[in-house]
């Protein structure tokens, strides 16, 4: 099962695919779609549109997790961050894709062990669970996280982890990672 | 020049179109997309898009007037708003339209005269103004008025009316009412 992490941003947009197998999880790609800042935010969303449905059509994800964002930068920086959110889950949509929703906290949570655990924590842990050779580029990492934080649900990946309930997401993605020896 | 108004909405999204020729406005039809509050939010956008282009196909209009919504619920509410006008702005991108942005306060001030007037005096501007039977719904009444916001900066419609840079937006609009003998 390949599951591909969105994190949607009005700039940037982040994607990180990996692929979920019994107890295996393997990473696949990841990249960012940069926008081009000077031109008008239509512009801009039409490009995320397009780059974003190459990358479904390329990856042919059986699931796509998008952040969903908790804003504390005020409603002007929401209503700015929802554009490019909507663009992406449309573009999902259209695919045929179903898309789930995971809160930051979450992804936070379940892969670097705390709610609160800061970008550049979120990245090492995914470098270290993937076994990859350096860290991705920051809204990679932080898609990848958002992808691997839902691996629990819609995968077996955890299925053979020991408790995997009552077991932090992170504790069984670590569990995971050991034993495919890459942490 | 056919300027079509939006005002872009989670759950329904208003729209309404009107031509401009000269000194005259005239209404060409305006409606309301709902959208199924049961379904997915993804559902709902990919919704929004695909009714959304069949208006485009059906209006062709020569510019789009988008809503720019200030929002005053708070961040969460914000976000969701936000998702909704990035499909409505995609959308018209892929349509190789141009969009233009109106702050909700602008199509206040230049329609009812007032920046804090209320929708049922909006609504009831827009019914003055393009001579209309009745009351259009109250997301669509919004939608033209997003229109005919626009219509001094889109069109020649105000070239003809006494000092139309000086003069408030909504006499101007009124000028041209009466002039087609509507208000």
């Amino acid at each position: 099962m390949r599951v591909l992490g969105i994190d949607p941003g009005s700039h940037k947009t982040g994607w990180g695919a990996v692929d979920v197998e019994g107890s295996q999880v393997r990473h696949v790609d990841n990249g960012v779609i940069f926008l081009d800042d000077d031109r008008d935010l239509t512009v801009r969303l039409v490009d995320l549109a397009h780059r974003l449905r190459d990358r479904l059509v390329e990856l042919s994800p059986d699931v796509v997790v998008v952040e969903d964002v908790f804003v504390r930068k005020g409603a002007r920086s929401a209503l700015i961050l929802g554009q490019a959110r909507g663009v992406v889950l449309a573009t999902c949509g259209m695919q045929g894709l179903t898309v789930k929703s995971v809160p930051t906290s979450q992804v936070k949570l379940r892969v670097a062990g705390r709610g609160r655990a800061d970008k550049l924590q979120v990245a090492e842990m995914v470098r270290a669970l993937l076994g990859l050779p350096e860290l991705p580029f920051e809204d990679a990492a932080d898609a990848l996280a958002v992808a691997l934080s839902a691996v629990g649900d819609v995968g077996t990946a955890m299925a053979r982890a020991p408790s995997p309930r009552r077991a932090k997401g992170r504790d069984a993605l670590l569990e995971l990672a050991r034993a495919q020896g890459k942490a």
